[in-house]
């Protein structure tokens, strides 16, 4: 059976019942974390918590105890039996239930809180050959630094790609590459790693910032620097990032092949050095 | 006890269960529309069914029984004792249930139904006095023209707008005027009638429509055509139209008087004529 979390406490998750009139269902409005737990820890909890709090910030959603976050998230594992397997924690706060008005509701409410987890098999086969990407113009609103669940844009892009037997939709908003419907996304031209920097127009990644930080350790020099569409045909290398797919190299953009249509050395040197650390968490 | 509908069945509201695994919730993965009923008669009911169906045609979510929509918006004026006054009915539909993936159900499911109605104090005030509003840059994504429940852009920037003590928040893109959170938004300039064209910058609102309709038939000049921002010192009328609100004159729009700060001639015209028809329709 599985559990779930409910404003405060561990249910079925069958029990759970969320209102009509919750301003998640209705208006999107609310945020949401996604955590990977690799049997016996989780990834960078410190850099997830932190976001989600902003995310919370930003929206001005008030949940007062969102330091529970972990625990909540580590009872979850536990009472799912995910403790020894690759697992996924979903968390998610909406402003609350209220009558449907625009504007926030007139008196404070509580937000609405639920959470799950679940086993996980990470795709191995992309992170290995790569996986082709779609080239789109980013139709997204312009806070793409929340992660709210506003996730219609990115459901619908990423379906596009899907149908066209590809494994991401990457967005182009003024010409710049911004980042994916899931992901971030690098680029190696001359040697050098470029990924768009933190700004409205991407989420700021907790793999994304990871990886910035291995690549500066092992001295690849960095760009934190919006790529322009028409520069794609001068890289030699691409990646995604995100907390699922961890590394995954991109091989081809719009029909065009990178680099030599193969994950290339950077990559495959922030790959080894991402997977060193994973060894080390799981102890 | 308020009667709702949900999946096929009219039922307490209650009584209710959305489960946290709907794409509604997860993803603002649906669509809505509102509809007015004027003690007697629902307003264009023709056109609101159109836009509904074809909100969820861009999005491929399918309800073979669309149709019903009508059916069942009487049937929750009449199960709530909502006859004799003015009334709106809320229709939601979503993808679905599903394991939470960004594309779409791998099988496909059944959309989730979900209709309410409310009784309506018309804000009367509004309408002969006129508001105050604000602009702002326009955060939304680009597909405006879908009525989805992606609404966060316009739930903050409404917000926003109360916390102003005003009354909508009129959003510009690239320098025009596109519309409000929850409005269409007219001008008049030199006695032509001025609105943003239909286009993915805006929602086709019926009252929009209706009103072109009006001014046409009262022999005023008419032009589909973004305002420039800069134009609105030229302005010497504004008004907002949507489904609860009707027609309200804009009487300054970011701490600029429009015309004499006043209900103008053109506006009183429209809103006379269009409460002649709404007095046709109560019969």
């Amino acid at each position: 059976m599985e559990i779930a979390y409910f404003n405060g406490k561990l249910l079925p998750k069958s029990e759970i019942k969320i209102s009509p009139d919750d301003r998640g269902f209705l208006f999107a409005d609310g945020i949401y974390e996604v955590v990977r737990w690799y049997e016996g820890s989780f990834y960078d909890m410190t850099s997830h918590l932190s976001r989600f709090k902003r995310s919370m910030r930003e929206l001005r959603i008030n949940w007062a105890d969102a330091d529970m976050f972990p625990s909540i998230a580590q009872d979850l594992i536990k009472q799912n039996n995910l403790l020894t397997q690759p697992a996924m924690v979903y968390f998610q706060v909406t402003r609350g239930v209220a009558k449907r008005t625009h504007h926030f509701p007139s008196t404070e409410v509580n937000p609405t809180l639920y959470a799950c987890a679940w086993g996980f098999v990470p795709d191995i086969d992309s992170i290995k050959a790569g996986i082709k990407v779609m080239l789109k113009e980013d139709i997204r609103w312009s806070r793409c630094d929340i992660k709210s669940v506003a996730l219609l844009a990115n459901t619908i892009s990423f379906q596009e790609a899907c149908e066209n037997g590809l494994k991401e939709c990457i967005f182009v908003r003024n010409g710049f590459i911004t980042e994916g419907t899931r992901s971030n996304i690098f680029f190696v031209i001359d040697k050098t790693l470029y990924t768009h920097p933190e700004s409205n127009w991407v989420l700021s990644g907790v793999t994304r910032k990871n990886i910035l930080r291995i690549a500066q350790d092992a001295g690849i020099n960095i760009r934190e620097e919006a790529l322009e569409e028409k520069r794609l045909r001068f890289t030699q290398e691409a990646f995604i990032t995100n907390t699922s797919a961890e590394i995954t190299p991109v091989i081809d953009i719009g029909g065009n092949s990178i680099g030599e249509g193969v994950p290339g050395p950077v990559t495959r040197l922030i790959i080894e050095k991402f997977n060193a650390e994973i060894s080390a968490l799981k102890g």
